[in-house]
């Protein structure tokens, strides 16, 4: 591909919408060609977010407006992006779609945890954009589905004893930062409430449930898990505690192994002996995680941080798109 | 008084009412009679404030349903007070008015900064409610103003340099936790909008000044002060930083005296040789304070913490309310 | 009993000494005698902990110096309270024991985890406090062993389920704020360390495990638990989620039951239908919790928030206290 | 120059020093040659200080181990900092000093605030490293002082008055994150001490305040300030809040037009109509900052915002070597 690649964020005014665009505008292959919001149209990006640094100003959302440029980051909310994205490559634009509606494979399991599709031709179409697991289906994609921020760490964490059939009961206790609840001010995320607190939440309900269910199956472990998320006093991190009853005898030198052998090269992975602390990918695509075997329970345990609104949204999606054109998959993003 | 007198909160649902209602809930003179709201009435005040315990169900204002107390505490903001105010003492209600509209003594100062007063008749009827000023007329009032939480602190602050004529040039850069922005969510106070954040805000322009500089006449001061507030990452807590330049020549050792004179006995004064820290008042009535003179500048330094919710609004108007009453102004506080 | 009990608080300048040091003085029965620390003797209490506004002075330890009190809350690190528990207990001192060190039923069990006791001649004797399971126990003890913070939390979120046969399969994921690691300044507690960072730490190795344990087996439970704690950003609080595999099979209703039962009179449990958050007991010696069921996985979930330094250590303590002297054991914490 | 140029990190496991190490390693024409450190050599930075992903080990401090180096960041604390720079310049590295060493220019003035200086052959040898000041003076410089944090943002807020004579009575209050205070873990730097928390701390004796002074006399500004810093709970970030009386009378429109021209091409300036916050800037070389006239008091106020470890230190030690380089000053820091 010769010149440089035209990208649009499609809803900047979210939290991962900014760092997206702002990734993409420093990006030395993409250039940023619009961002769009609703409320704020007509305001600057960096007036919006002044971290960002990105002077263009947000428009509204008319889909003509971008049949010139090559690709599209969509940042809307589920139910709200499947029209977008459909419009989006009607024009031929591919697209990274940062919400859930393409991330499930079933349709049925969709309409139980989210209702209505919006773009129903679409479903099923995407590619589930951990690069991780699924790097050559990103490569030729047009359609990628961002994954979510739990999911993100909950599959790097587990996908290796999943392929290798290790994967028995498994619980997952889940802890995210304020901005995994988005900018909308709410009583929960005001400052006063949040500050000095922890909580869990949606107990039992929460929609990243089937999504990880989902992709452990496909790395051959149908299981059914406990997922339970916590919301904990700090703006960006997330981590992912995972207790895992193997499923069958083995010796904690394969389990080390298995995470040698997942990780060792990948460049957005960082496996360590200790357990990880967020605040040491805060602001980057790193997943840290190190997994613990204890003989005490026979449990497997592992753990994975990451920053909910990088690797678990925006970063990845830029990782998705430096893969989509050819491009190593680091470029912009260190 | 025989007997036990009954105390409503007028506006439980904010932070300064819930404080309020859970102190005069708590009190050993004081009972809790009604706690109203708007928006959250007829749900119970434990369940909107969890630390408050009080199980009373939160009505809707209605001033005849008000008849039967000795006592409230209003806790609405400027403007929508002064009628509810008015309405209470209508019905011989003893009142304690936290918001502002009866602070000032000059109709047009307050006009100028706040517009049009809601009850002029009662305008210039209350008593400035800061007990270390105006302990006597606050003893035999049934209208009490209750100071802003910066007043409260700066005040504390100044007057013995006022009362002794040396406040000459006064700057006063003043530091507010998140909770002085009041319970209402908005971009400013979303967690991830406040944390690991600090800002000025109201440059110039922020209506705790005409207040102060009232009062300070009063003690003997009329001087024009420049004050300047920040919004700092903490829940409650405030600080007020005061540069004072002399009006007159001095000895270190007369501000030392003119200090412990003022506060040495002052149940809710601390006077300490080192700078406080917001964290020592933290939930509680105290105002802690320390006094410095700069031999290479010649300035007076003062500085002085207290916890906004409570010095600075819900706990200073139940030691108001104690003196209306005739009581320990410590009572039910320690 | 007539007139009031005498009380010292052995290691006052730690975080848990310094509270229940600050109950006691403020206890309309007991108190306060004495309050000792190795390092800041000399010190006012209150000048090394502003918060507790106790004026008595710090002293260095000496036995003989304590045989004119009825009880000490002793607040030293496991290993060195042993002996002092001892010299209290010849000097016919009650002793409520805030360490590890009499809280284990199983010598071997200690030293396993612990090491060598340092009082062996008293080992076994103390009544574990956790007064919501050995109340009765407590009020004739001479010799409390207070629970830890995380073994308060958990067993009072499981032991419902533990009488009732329902306990299988237990994860424990436990969450502390920072004062949980003392005051000792460490790289770990630094300010710059601790804040927007979250991690798990001691992973299948803290010392609590055995602890909680020893007391669900008690319950009728003799299970294996996994427990690992994590540390968030915040001071005080403790949040424990628990997840449990039952036992055998059972009705929703049954175990909301069990809940009901087991704490509707108690008078520091608050059940609640949704999961708690810590901030609703910060600085009480409430413990918040939640029973949920989840039909999909068929697991319990259950999530017990307390303090950890109040009802996590000191206002336990005094809870313990309190009972020891035939007093409402709500008396002083309230 | 051809090439890359070669340089070490003198003192690298301090805060300051590891962002100074990761902006070296990630910058395209500088490489990282050496870290080092005292306690922690041996290990390697980047497990030391994660987030800098730099995998260096850190050395011991041997002079001559630096001869192969074209320049050096030293980042040791004053007093000590003096005869590693001297040790450096004799083998003709070029050094960006980051202690308080090498700013002042008056010997007595340095003993009064410092004590004996540790390298009297080069006391006043060096370039103040503030390029929106000296930006031609440290282009051809061997040896740059970098600025304090303090200075940074109070000389940046205060040179275009100083130049126009308008500098009258200045009170500057500031305010910083912990990082501030460094990274050896005190009781002051406790998570548990300053969370929530805040605090005036070396009331009138700061020793940042005569290097304000010398700056601003060489700006045409000979003037004694009241300075004082304050603590505030968040890891990195620095506000400065300058109030001052004009020395002259002038029109609100002059002291506009300053600032538009004193900063509209500076490339790691930003100035706003607006107050900054210290977010906007967090982990940037950017000084943002707004100017205000007051009419009600006549007085001006200038806020600045910087990240106290980035433009307060490292990244401005980058940009000073970018200049002396005859690099452009933003290369690497974007």
């Amino acid at each position: 591909m010769s010149g440089v690649a035209r990208v649009s964020v499609i809803g900047a005014s979210g939290y991962a919408g900014a760092i997206a665009a702002m990734l993409v505008d420093r990006h030395p292959f993409f250039a940023l060609a619009h961002v769009t919001a609703r409320g704020e149209a007509g305001q600057r990006l960096d007036d919006v977010h002044p971290r960002t640094r990105v002077r263009l100003e947000l428009e509204a959302w008319q889909p003509d407006a971008q049949s010139d440029v090559d690709a599209a980051l969509v940042c809307w909310p589920h139910g709200a992006a499947a029209p977008a994205v459909a419009a989006l490559r009607e024009r031929g634009v591919r697209v990274v779609d940062l919400s859930a509606d393409f991330r499930l494979r079933d349709r049925g399991v969709y309409e139980d945890w989210y209702g209505v599709h919006g773009a129903p031709g679409l479903f099923g179409q995407a590619v589930y954009g951990l690069p991780e697991l699924h790097r050559d289906a990103v490569r030729g994609a047009d359609l990628v589905a961002n994954p979510g921020c739990y999911p993100t760490a909950a599959l790097l964490a587990l996908a290796p004893l999943a392929r290798a059939g290790l994967l028995g009961d498994v619980v997952i206790d889940a802890k995210s930062g304020v901005s995994g609840a988005g900018r909308e001010p709410t009583a929960g995320t005001h400052y006063v409430a949040a500050d000095e607190n922890m909580t869990p939440y949606k107990v039992g309900r929460h929609r990243h449930t089937p999504e990880i269910e989902q992709e452990l199956a496909l790395q051959g472990a149908p299981v059914t898990i406990s997922f339970t998320p916590h919301l904990v006093p700090l703006a960006q991190g997330e981590l992912v505690s995972c207790y895992v009853a193997p499923a069958r005898p083995h010796d904690p030198a394969e389990v080390e192994e298995l995470y040698d052998d997942a990780y060792a090269t990948e460049p957005w992975v960082e496996l360590r002996t200790g357990p990880p602390g967020v605040l040491e990918v805060r602001d980057t695509n790193f997943c840290r995680l190190s997994v613990h075997t204890d003989p005490r329970t026979e449990r497997i345990m592992v753990f994975a941080a990451i920053d909910n609104l990088w690797k678990g949204a925006a970063s990845q999606a830029v990782q998705n798109l430096n893969l989509m054109f050819g491009r190593d998959e680091r470029e912009g993003l260190w």
